[in-house]
């Protein structure tokens, strides 16, 4: 059996940095090479980001894709990489420009564009729209290389049954190559090694499964590469929210060796046909050495929460090109809890928070704000907010909700001002479960440009809370959580207690659950009526909300599209 | 030939008012056999109201949707309605809950559901994502009613070549039934009645086109209801933007006096199969009098555009439930069409403006927002912003931009706490041109819950006030425009003239143009590199920017889904 050293670049591109991807490519590609690789595989669109979205209309932007694929494999070249595999990611098109866009997939060597493969399986639910950007491609691509049968696949070619896969074993291949963009929700890792486990069985070959690390907007992606043999054994996997080269030598068989199969079970081909090409450059020298990548260790709940949150951070503000973070410091939990992502995701420096007390602001509330900042390291400072909201009173005639709504808006408007004379991005910290009900001022708390806590139910808030520990001071944690626009308020005045609230949004909001299945899950029914109506009212001000990191099956964002105007009431 | 009396009900549905939806059926069904119709259409989704979006996942709607098609023929048997066929648009699902949900068309006669058909094509382009909602029916359903065979189809049916049409001119039917939920966009009309003409010759047979009117959240549904003869004659079409009953004698070809047909040319019947359904009660006797529903005339686009906003603002407010609306008047041209549309949708009574002079705000501004709200008759309040900037200045050292920002963002304050203290909606009156380059401050004048002018471009904005004329002040129009937030500002300190700058935008925004193709379509080039900029570098104000009605081909919102974090730049 032919031995091919095999490294997957699990790495961070940024949507629209062709270039910035590219030098990244080459890069990574050296280190490779270093460490004595045959091919390399890089995620799912690796040259222009992922998602690209609406860009992929842009036919400029498919053109740059294009053209930078081939000369990135005249730089490989040219950098004296020539005889190393190189497998990226791209977008591409076929015919006319604007038509047949694709998702694809090159084999890079020689010098030359030797192999292309089109994804095969387009999603278009939760976050995915690609039957709105991509036709599928319907030919599974071969690429015979250091005596070895390899099948170039994409992301979600692995998650559906039948297709590339089945037609992998049709053709005989010693190996499956599979480039992700698969983005991180809670436990998907526990899904994804089963998953590659099924997928080499039915393809009766070994599957190497790469995937991007990093953050776009609202989604992070956490890597989790690996490779599992036909058998099912793991022979390596990456860790989670890092850049790492997983390099592996892998025993395949010999292209000849292996006999075209009928498919195992029902999977069908979906009718693809197989291309198969012969590089003619071979793989470069093996060598004696052993390399393996070795087996990453899981990682409890919080901590694969907390990485996924401080790496969304830290990417949405280095890659829009800011220098700071602007929050406001309440005393509270979310507030703590977002001061401290922050902190682990730019370091104190670049963390600005602000007291903003009002008359109705506890003592404990400034203290354990102050205290916050100061095991922190933070730069801290006190803006009291009663003289504009004097100001306010004294001009226009306001009771009640009115009240409390405009203090959080002058707290906005000071937040605003001081990211605009300052520099810094305004972050916000409304939890899933405010989110969920509308529990926040529109314009007011909820001001801010990225929201770390958008998809954190609150009782998550608090078990994350309690993993980070200090700088959190116990004291925010264990207190009743309130919004202090009111003497005495408590958010128990309006909202059910959060471990009973949350269940219920889980069931509504995650699961898509009716009245009728919550209270048969147990929940209380006039509870359930209320929260369903305080869901459904809230959309407006979901629609105006910031982003945030999705950590859940389903997200606020472009995972749950519902309409504003929406008279429907279950049980009515 | 038989003839037949069919009656297009061009009615407007409200989403999840399925108790409500299935009344305005009953009603309208009444006038229909009132009219002496056989047949009366409802539009797509009629039930439900559309688009539904992500409630289609709420399994408990589509089970009320399903069970209310079912009560609904009961209840119009009850009505004397028996022998009146009723086609209306439904969600179903087949098989397992929550599997195969379908975009459904039902025949009600003699108290049955008597056919049902799937939608065939489903749109998943532009604002359409019905790849994410719907399995495609495979086959053709086609009803014996009143000595004719009338296939059933599903807006989309309509915009794709194959398929249904070709499947109906192999059956040999005598007329297709196609109900719409579709959506205006300027000048979509134009493209309608060639399209049915198309079809017609493709299926040989009569085309009969309703659509839903009214508006749900961005979209508006503009009616142009038609029928359309085999050999392309124009029967009868409907008015837009009205409520109708659209009630026209038919001849058609009876049943089995039409041959089965071969294709006409490429388009393929998509491998659909033929239900044939023969209904057991016949069509009610015809009337010896003559229906003849006329051709509506054709309307200027100022005036299409002008119905389409006045709609959509009118069916936000209503469908929500709101009061009455609430606006800032500067005393430019903006504020002053967005509260003339409000005035013709709402009327004098339901709209407030309320004037926020700064020490920048220019004695004509006062007196032009003053003389608009006094010719409409609109309650008018004068809030002087000062006193409340002053506050804010004395506590924070602000300068510059921050300072302008400032003054629009505490106009938004006082504008949400009247919202509050009344319980108005707040209008926020951005155009097109202003969020695409992102000149508007972020919770200042960007706060709302509506914008009608979110989808129309400055240059647009001043044809319809010169075509609406009073109440607008004719100075709002002519004056330089400006946001005075500092001394002397005008727009054109910092944007190129409108009417070079909206042709650079509908090339990049409405239509993907590149960089190179906008320059040589005669853009300067500098200025072509400067907008774009502008236009990407906005994104993270737009994605937080209150919804609005779209118009155009491409609106900012579910129709344009771009990345904030993208640093791909034109040219670069």
């Amino acid at each position: 059996m032919p031995t091919l050293r095999i490294a997957l670049a699990q790495v961070n591109s940024t949507v629209g940095d062709i270039a910035g991807n590219a030098a990244s490519v080459r890069r990574w590609s050296r280190s490779a090479a270093d460490a004595g690789a045959q091919l390399v595989a890089f995620p799912e669109m690796m040259l222009t980001g992922y998602p690209i979205e609406d860009l992929v209309f842009r036919q400029s932007l498919v053109t740059a894709s294009r053209n930078a694929l081939y000369q990135l494999a005249v730089d490989l070249a040219a950098d004296g990489l020539g005889d190393l595999a190189v497998v990226v990611g791209y977008v591409d098109h076929e015919g006319a420009p604007g038509r047949k866009r694709r998702d694809a997939s090159a084999l890079l060597l020689g010098g030359e564009v030797v192999a292309t493969y089109f994804k095969h399986h387009l999603p278009n639910y939760g976050v995915f729209d690609e039957n709105r950007y991509f036709e599928p491609g319907n030919a599974l691509t071969v690429v015979r290389f250091g005596g070895v049968d390899v099948a170039l696949t994409v992301c979600e070619d692995l998650w559906q049954a039948g297709g590339p896969f089945t037609a992998a074993r049709k053709a005989g291949v010693g190996m499956v190559l599979n480039i992700n963009a698969s983005p991180y929700e809670l436990n998907k890792d526990d899904v994804r090694l089963p998953l590659v486990k099924r997928r080499a069985a039915e393809a009766g070959a070994t599957v190497a499964y790469v995937n991007m690390v990093g953050a776009q907007d609202e989604l992070v992606f956490d890597g989790d590469s690996m490779i599992v043999t036909a058998g099912g054994e793991l022979l390596t996997r990456a860790g989670q929210f890092t850049e790492e080269l997983l390099v592996q030598d892998l025993s395949l068989p010999a292209a000849d060796s292996v006999p075209n199969q009928a498919p195992v079970e029902q999977p069908a081909d979906d009718g693809m046909s197989i291309t198969s090409v012969t590089a003619a450059v071979d793989a470069r020298p093996g060598r004696s050495d052993k390399a393996d990548g070795g087996i990453a260790d899981r990682i409890a709940d919080e901590e694969e929460i907390w990485s996924a949150l401080v790496l969304g951070l830290r990417d949405y503000v280095n890659k829009n090109g800011f220098r700071s973070v602007i929050l406001g410091l309440s005393g509270g939990i979310d507030s703590a809890v977002v001061a401290t992502i922050a902190l682990d995701a730019l370091g104190p420096d670049r963390v600005f928070g602000v007291s903003m007390p009002s008359g109705y602001s506890s003592a404990h509330s400034r203290d354990d704000a102050a205290e916050l900042a100061k095991r922190a390291g933070l730069d801290y400072r006190v803006e009291p907010i009663q003289p504009m909201v004097d100001a306010f009173l004294a001009n226009l005639s306001l009771s009640g909700l009115a009240v409390e709504n405009l203090q959080a808006r002058v707290r906005g408007v000071i937040l605003m001002a001081l990211s605009n004379q300052e520099g810094h991005l305004v972050l916000t910290t409304g939890n899933k479960s405010e989110l969920a009900v509308g529990y926040s001022t529109l314009y007011g708390d909820s001001v801010g440009g990225f929201n770390p806590l958008k998809d954190v139910p609150k009782t998550m808030v608090y078990r994350l809370a309690r993993w980070r520990g200090s700088p959190i001071p116990s004291n925010s944690i264990t207190k009743p959580p309130s919004a202090e626009l009111r003497p005495d308020q408590k958010d128990s005045d309006s909202l059910p207690e959060y471990d009973v609230l949350d269940p219920i949004l889980a069931g509504y909001v995650d699961h898509d659950m009716g009245r009728d299945d919550l209270i048969a899950a147990g929940n209380d029914e006039a509870l359930v009526d209320r929260v369903l109506r305080m869901v459904d009212l809230a959309e407006y001000k979901r629609r105006q909300s910031a982003p945030g990191t999705k950590i859940s099956g389903k997200a606020f964002g472009r995972d749950r599209r519902l309409p504003i105007t929406n008279r429907f009431r279950e049980g009515v």
